[in-house]
């Protein structure tokens, strides 16, 4: 891609937000603020975000199948489930203004999560035990009316969410299940660069269940919640669940949850009628979990997590582009050819690219680089005389490479 | 992808719905009906819309970039466009029970369409001539406060939208860009199998202006709209536009808008003040289009198009797979043996292909496999003895070929 034609203006002087992760971000011009918790994704901003919605697509395409469910609902679905009134951050919907409402009275649930949908829906699908162990996954705008959203992307009243349900016959296969999706869930955030950093701990049900949940928690300073380390039970503990003595004296951190998962049992299979016939011919309510990853909350840690002063360090797995492609001495035809014929290459050869193609200073260009976090930085000027001078951004380290072997470090 | 393991459920029984397409897609297992209007797209189904919204991404990226906006906004931009009270199905959002409003009295738009949110942000990004022109898109979920939702996908409440906004320095270079757009939709529709029957049709301007737009209205049986034929002009018009004589006498069809394109002039960048300076220096607002494209309403459309009574038939561009493997004789081995060679085969040769690995009777596969509307049903039995027995969903043609053969015929 080259700059000089992208949507793309980075902005240093833009004001502070209220997190470090939005004031990056909107320095840097992946998101625009269009109010508190709610932001557009601008081109650059919606290539990392499909990164990390690639990700996670492509680990939970191993356990289930991908589908969409609609943001709007009736709402005798949630008088049904019992939620209704009890979710303090739901949002109803309805005609804006008299005409509107004079034409269609009716209001709705904007959804902020899925059980109560995705219930009904396969209730209709698995009838019978052999349609089961099933599980089924989306990755959508969801919404929440969150009243303080002074976290950036880490709390959105408008944010993406991976949300995927499983079907079970038994409590023990929904436990099997249960289990498997610890194991995928750190695969996703290894896949990230986040797997060091990200704790499995226990957590209570919140509006869901009365059952124990467990949270995916990743190490922030700037992070909203606290966990705290239990010793003799070797696991992390939410505030929820982690003894007031525990609170004391156990060693603490602050993390932001990025996962999560439940097991509900048969609750919503209750609220729902959700029937299937066993093996035997017996009747029995299915056993259900929902497991839900913030995608765009994930793009927010990232920043909080890979930052210095001068700007974002994204892990390359979600990185918008492998290479920003400096080309200096734009004065110079030869200097012009050469970075242009080393974009051919980069690009022919499978690596992202950025080519920085304006008649822009070398400041300009290296604290450009430097804000948008890409991890390599390559040079070509006249000093470089055919090679790549290539820094990365992650250690500062420079060397000056053939194109051959810095196609070779990119693992191309 | 083998049936058997894949979320798919057809229902010939299911209840007809109110209109052709929901219910064939619902018989179908491609979508479920939530309520009036808003429908979840099952797993096939939501191959059929990723590979609608494909081709018309393929299509914007070559003239614009892709972002992605939020479906809030604050109300205060609609009442600085002055369309917080003309529009009569825009939606508000609000906390949906006393404990939420208790938390945040606040009330949103849920976006019907953004021109208010894109010039705001697009303002911050072109503010000189260097910058025009400039196009940027999304494909997004939209919604809209119909009071009769009754043409399934073809009218949402919730519905998916590719929407794509020009900015332009003159009023002359919008009009040329504008005229590009007539040819990017062209292909777009063309490449659905819609080219032949999709008519660019002279319209109103609706709430947006009161310049004349275009609409590219599909021909259909059950379109909601009427276009008349303006012999002298040579070009179609929509009721809005038609002479109340070229209503009586021109020749006349049933049709379903499944596109539009305006032209604001300096409308949006007036309320917003988007203003540019040019190379001499002056200021003056920008010109600005918008550019619709409704991506679920093309599947209605398509069913409405490509059906017979038996199901569906789905273009191949467009269909959920490419070939339907009916593997029968399911208690002979080498049969059985035999199919899953022709599946691999398919799959390697990179031929999208729906197994039917299933236990079933041939009588249900086939059902199926018409009632999907996937272009190739191939058949292995004890009877093509090696071979593969294709049959044509659009011909009903059939041939017994070599696997070597299909590939070819496939385009492999």
């Amino acid at each position: 891609m080259k700059y000089s034609s992208y949507y793309l203006k980075t902005n240093k002087e833009a004001k502070s937000l209220e997190s470090i992760n939005a004031t990056l971000l909107q320095k840097g011009g992946f998101v625009e603020q269009v109010m508190a918790g709610v932001y557009a994704f601008l081109p650059i901003g919606l290539r990392v975000l499909n990164k990390i919605e690639t990700i996670v697509r492509e680990e939970m395409d191993k356990v289930g199948s991908e589908l969409l469910l609609p943001a709007l609902s009736p709402k005798s679905l949630w008088e049904q489930s019992g939620r209704l009134n009890t979710i303090d951050v739901l949002f109803e919907v309805r005609g804006a203004n008299d005409l509107a409402r004079a034409k269609n009275s009716a209001s709705y649930i904007l959804n902020p999560t899925q059980e109560e949908i995705m219930t009904t829906i396969v209730r209709h699908y698995a009838m019978s035990y052999k349609d089961l162990p099933l599980a089924v996954y989306q990755i959508q705008t969801k919404f929440r009316s969150e009243p303080r959203a002074k976290s950036g992307l880490m709390r959105g009243r408008e944010f993406r969410m991976k949300d995927l349900y499983s079907f079970h016959e038994t409590a023990e296969d929904l436990d099997r299940f249960y289990d498997e999706m610890k194991s995928v869930y750190a695969r996703v955030f290894d896949r990230m660069g986040l797997g060091h950093a990200t704790h499995l701990t226990l957590a209570g049900g919140g509006d869901f269940t009365s059952n124990f949940s467990h949270e995916f928690q990743t190490v922030c300073e700037t992070g909203e919640d606290i966990i705290f380390y239990d010793e003799k039970e070797k696991i992390w503990k939410n505030k929820e669940v982690a003894s007031e003595e525990l609170q004391k004296t156990a060693e603490s951190v602050r993390a932001s949850e990025v996962g999560n998962i439940y097991r509900f049992g048969t609750k919503y299979s209750d609220s729902f009628d959700h029937i299937i016939t066993q093996q035997n011919g017996d009747k029995s309510a299915v056993h259900t979990g929902s497991y839900g990853i913030g995608t765009s909350r994930l793009m927010g840690v990232l920043v909080e997590k890979f930052h210095d002063e001068k700007g974002i360090m994204w892990p390359e797995s979600v990185a918008p582009f492998t290479v920003y492609l400096a080309g200096l001495n734009r004065d110079d035809d030869a200097t012009i050819a050469a970075a242009d014929a080393a974009y051919t290459a980069l690009e022919e050869a499978g690596v992202e690219t950025l080519y920085d193609d304006r008649d822009t200073g070398t400041g300009a260009k290296f604290a450009d680089a430097e804000l948008l976090g890409i991890p390599w930085r390559v040079v070509v000027s006249k000093k470089t005389a055919g090679k790549l001078e290539v820094t990365s951004r992650a250690t500062n380290e420079t060397h000056l490479l053939e194109i051959s072997e810095f196609l070779k470090k990119a693992g191309k």
